[in-house]
């Protein structure tokens, strides 16, 4: 059966502009935008959002849903991560899939696809992590990408667990992008990092706070540097996840100013959390033991200045959520041991409008573009991104208005804290919609189980 | 009475996406997007376009219309121009009233009013050039800014008659900018090029073909750095015209890397044509001697290269046109004197088109944002460049299968010549509306006489 | 009748290193350096020089001595001028013969001479300074530079008095590398500044401290970049002098390291002294209104950086000396008009040493090289800057283990003060020889009156 | 018993100037310089070299003698190999002690003192190669470096035989530095490398003329940067063996520009061979398969350039010598087998002085600086590179009018080929003196045995 609403009254607001009207949907697309008399379109039900924005829903690209790592598995499963990311206006997400050792890469992937299926509440796509280019493994790269997993994911830190080598990372590139693939590279030299970090130990500096001292600026500049350089001589695309530093801006900026296929991302807390939370006293850093780390002001003022000028184009989550009390169970007694990541999904949205639109460092098209838009044209994820005819009807209806509030207590994220505990933010997240589904009210979810939907991508 | 027109069946091309849509124009402007019921909509004209493609229509905004310049005036008025451009799918100007020698800026710009109004038959804005800074010539922004000419131009060649120098220009944009003005540089070192062609004529080498030689690369990449330079000290956005060259793609691309509000435009002719042309025999070349010159390839790439990457974001006419033979009569004995510029503003569109699009170059919706979206935001031509509700029904009707042939015989522009004479392009403007009328089809004019409208502006 | 002296037991300092040797000195010039038998000499006059450094006698490429500037004459004329410089352990200098407005080159280049013969007491060259460039003056370049006085000056500042724009800029540099000279640039954006400065006095800020807020490190570095793609355009070996800023010194580093002939020098003060001074009450600002200004300490450390990277290859003093009083008549009611400049001939050895050697910004032999050897190399100085056989015995004896005070009240200057008032600094200069003869002992001309000559100088 | 040698009448060349001068050496040192009356002198053998130049001994640091290399040993023993360097006119060498695989550094070491003691014939000093950073390798440095050996060597290609990864290289610079050592660099891009090359025998591209493809100019630019990026991590000199690209070049020139403690060599071959030799029939290419490969002519004319700007230092021969026939033995049928490398110690002065002043791409005394002054310095090489009161007699008589041809039949290098075969260069080598023993004459070796001499270096 048929089902039609109108959302009546509101400001549209796309990333290549704003304007008031109507937006009418029409099982789960959206048929028409503009001005539209309502008795002439038949049985409609019909949402008065005068005053309200309509945005399309948020798309974060950079999530880690019921993934082992460093000898646990991240707090969240695809149910309650994907119903804390409606809950926050994301409706679509792209998980990494990690590859298990001693699997093959479409094993990893199965498995990966088993965990997702019929728990996750929104609208999925997944990247393939390569962490062990085993003889026959970019074999499988062209299926791989047949199936709408487009993209793949390297990391050049963590050797002997999942870090490539430059020649594997080389082969992945070229490989990938043969086939129409992407890769995202998570760039620091992670050599030079455990070094500095075996000196932090002997030192015996073990507590928390050290995390930030084994990975300064330049170790993330000169994997950003290397990456660039070794993509162009594969002759590949490249994305650049979680970028934290001056220096990776500029060299993204560089390379794109030749018209070069490369592209960066970063993340909520790297724009808005100052390094200083290192200094804390007892394990509470350990909250912020995430890779790469925390920065100084000047690095935030320039990932804003990028965000504006182009040089970075997509604002993710990395939300890859461990407890406290589960980052004390393994590292307490040496920080290297405890799992790095944190809690992001639920509130990237909201922190991102309340920090960058609102404090004036961009503007509400801008927002949209690093929240939506960019994300799903950058890896693919068609009739995302946009409230136009056609796509689907992913909508978050925002009341500026209103006020959030951030808090673990009431967050839907399984996790025991969040870096905003107690942000009170301009703005609140009044109704989501998911493919015309209203699935979520007031920051609590009100849709179906696992009516999330799987999203093959197509990239090149 | 309303007007209705419904435009089916085709596919809606914006910078920001494509999708198959209708177009539903109620008194001129977009009522709405999308899917409809010709049934409900009651009484409407109903145009079907399907197999077609719908674009914004283009907005040039660079044009010399009715303009004294070089001791003589350019060959077409604000009718024949206006004309031309329907024709060639431009819906909108932004034409230069020239500042005469000895009257105040507010009485030139009168003057030109006079000139457009009742003629134009598209809308159009104006710029303000600024060629003598006379005393108490900046007490008269605010005024003008106010009046909805938003923008100036200064230039960086031509001593003795137009040209400012650094101190004035340098007032020009802070003044300009504390109103919430922007200023286009026209940027050239006049000085190191009147002493090139002075030494050029006295070696006897007075043809056309010196024009170029006069005005080498390094004359352009030097103003583009100094006028960077201080525009930053006057903290003032800059818009550079009519860019030719790899040098000055790179100091714009550097410039916009770190987020100053440093924009530039290139012209189809340094985008499509080569400097070869300076090497015809007799007076031939005198059709190219427009400013700067053409450049060699390895500039065009890097043109391309800047469009694809952002560095450039504009594509304009730079229509400044004055018959061969009138640059006979002026140049003959001295290519000093043959006024600098040629025609443009009928074939922009179609030639960035099939250039652009049809080999390659840019995606259709890139192709959308460098003739229509991307000038309209830059200048403050709200309602114009994108086919959204609310927006003016400026559209563009083309056909991808059909071919236009470029002749001077048969073009709309009043000129003896076209640099793209026989040239053979896939694509065809089958029809152009301006506020929802038909104005032109197949080539010619079909509107009615006058019809454009002054568009006041605001770019803060 | 031959004179033979030999300084013994001293170590010997030369740019490419130092060595523990005598030195023969035989009727001006060095004969011999090593280690000799006094018996096996013959007869000589034997000087013990042990414990002490034998420098070469320092090189100072830009004075302006008897000079018209301003509606005043510098104060001092070169007998005074000359012997401040040879007690302070300069004994070549390179002066600025300034074109005097309504003669010709060659007849302000003779007046130049006049003042010098006979009056120096050290050797001297000189650069004719450019300021009209009126029909045939650049005819004139041949016989000048064949003269001897190879390098011009032209000033990017000073409209309506000194200042040429770019086209005769351009045209002098050409013309000089055509006949194997060099051109020195005085690199500032003189329009910009002439705005600001015109801002400052309407704002009824007239006092000394303005001097530094109309000239912004900007309008440097803007002209430095200008100036070297104007020299890249003529094929034309460049000079900066002055040069204040850090980016200055990245623009030349930058130029270097293409191999381009750009060559760039800073003063003393730039490397010692802060803008500070510039907000010291009533007219005592005034002593440090120099062009270009004292900067922050940012650009100070890039001097200093600048100097041992070799991106800057000499130090001088720009002495332009103007009494305080002096200073307060012309200019007490409007900073634009205090003559622009201060002394610095005498001290620029002592101060560099103490400041570059002693406080370890530099070795002993790059010291020597900046003060003495590069300027000579740089401005073809035949037989002056280093103490090997064959050069001119032009030596300076440093006891390290003394130390300097100075002081107006002692100085040789003709000035009523100097910004180095009470510096107790580490090092003495003993004695000082030109040629051979001692003509300074303990800061005190000792030696003959007019005994200095030119030097014709070829730099191709 | 004191002996006493005159060279008299020759001109006298040194990195910072030349002048006409009797050289005067007493027991191996020079004694004097300047013009001396040989009556005076007492007994004194006197050798007349008028129109001669003289110039220091040349010093090689880039050497592997009687190394063992990719399972066979270098060609040239100590003997042979410093015959050869002698007759050429290079009197210090530098060469590389590897780490030999299971044994401890000092060791490794003491191997290589045994190999060079009694059988040098001209002075050398040692770089200790570290291949494995075994736990403990790094507290052998301060003994190392306090015998003497105060440089390192690390390889960023080969992974599985000599190969560091960036965390053991960062150590190695960071514990070299803190003990005033300085790092010698490999700087290519091994891992990418190996895997170009595998992929070259995959394809059955088993030819020498493979090397050079899977060894592009990237992998060494990549390279560069890295090394530089984590010197300055480790805040720690750094000097880049062999350069070969323009990209390199720039890395460098970049770092110097900011005063970083970054220096480059390149080779004789890189300046004077081209990469069109790897297109040679059979197996004829093997004998330019040395590391990294020859390049097209832009690079070479970059590293002239960065030669000429400063950029580039030290030119040296890495001498590598393998013959054709052991090449062919081990690597007929798989490139990647073929030992890289080949001879130069013999003739890089003459080549050098040949292609770089007669050619007129260097001065004579830039030629001096690369060959012999500044590699000097650079390594500490007390007493070496210059023809100074104090120093060693190391000195080279040139006549510049005579001629060289270079033929494998006629060579002192053990070698079966050398890639200058029947080169004829202007200017030819007369005589060789080591400490002011006469060690060759016309190409002959005509010294004592083993009379060369360890020196100990200090760096810092």
């Amino acid at each position: 059966m048929t089902t039609k609403l109108l959302l009546s009254g509101g400001r549209v607001v796309n990333a290549s502009g704003s304007t008031d009207a109507d937006v009418l949907v029409l099982d789960g697309r959206i048929e028409a935008v503009g001005r539209f008399d309502p008795a002439a379109l038949g049985e409609v039900e019909r949402v008065d959002v005068s005053g309200k924005l309509l945005l399309p829903g948020g798309v974060d690209v950079h999530t880690h849903l019921d993934s082992p790592m460093m000898g646990t598995v991240t707090s969240d499963d695809f149910a309650s991560g994907t119903r804390a990311a409606a809950c926050g206006g994301t409706t679509t997400l792209v998980d990494f899939a990690m590859q298990t050792p001693g699997s093959t890469l479409q094993d990893s992937l199965a498995a990966h696809h088993a965990k997702a299926a019929g728990k996750a509440v929104v609208d999925y796509g997944f990247h393939m992590c390569v962490t062990d280019l085993y003889d026959g493994a970019t074999k499988e790269f062209p299926e791989i990408i047949g199936s709408g997993v487009s993209s793949f994911k390297v990391f050049m830190a963590y050797r002997g667990t999942i870090m490539l080598h430059d020649g594997d990372m080389f082969e992945v590139l070229r490989t990938s992008a043969a086939h129409g693939g992407q890769v995202c590279v998570h760039a620091e030299n992670g050599d030079v990092i455990d070094r500095l970090a075996a000196d932090l130990v002997t030192a015996g500096r073990t507590g928390p706070g050290s995390h930030e001292i084994a990975r300064p600026p330049a170790t993330e500049v000169e994997a950003v540097h290397r990456a660039i350089r070794i993509a162009r001589m594969a002759d590949a695309p490249l994305y650049f996840v979680h970028l934290s530093t001056e220096g990776a801006v500029e060299a993204v900026a560089d390379a794109r100013s030749r018209d070069w296929a490369v592209a960066g991302e970063t993340c909520t807390h790297y724009l808005t959390l100052d390094r200083s939370l290192y200094d804390a006293p007892g394990f509470e850093a350990a909250k912020v033991v995430l890779t790469p780390p925390l920065r100084e002001q000047h690095h935030r003022e320039a990932l804003w200045r990028g965000l504006r000028a182009g040089s970075l184009g997509v604002v993710s989550s990395d939300h890859c959520p461990f407890c406290l009390e589960e980052k004390r169970r393994l590292g307490e007694h040496d920080f290297r041991a405890i799992p790095n990541g944190g809690p992001g999904v639920e509130h990237r949205f909201i922190v991102l409008y309340a920090q960058g639109v609102r404090e004036g460092r961009l503007s509400l098209e801008k927002f949209v573009d690093l929240v939506a838009t960019a994300p799903a044209r950058q890896f693919g994820l068609a009739g995302k991104g946009a409230i136009v005819p056609g796509a689907d009807a992913d909508i978050v209806v925002l009341d500026p208005d209103g006020t959030t509030t951030i808090s673990a207590a009431t967050q839907n994220q399984r996790m025991d804290y969040t870096p905003y505990e107690g942000w009170e933010l301009p703005g609140v997240i009044e109704a989501v919609y998911s493919r015309g589904d209203l699935v979520a009210r007031a920051g609590r979810y009100v849709g179906a189980e696992g009516r999330g939907r799987f999203l093959a991508r197509r990239t090149a």
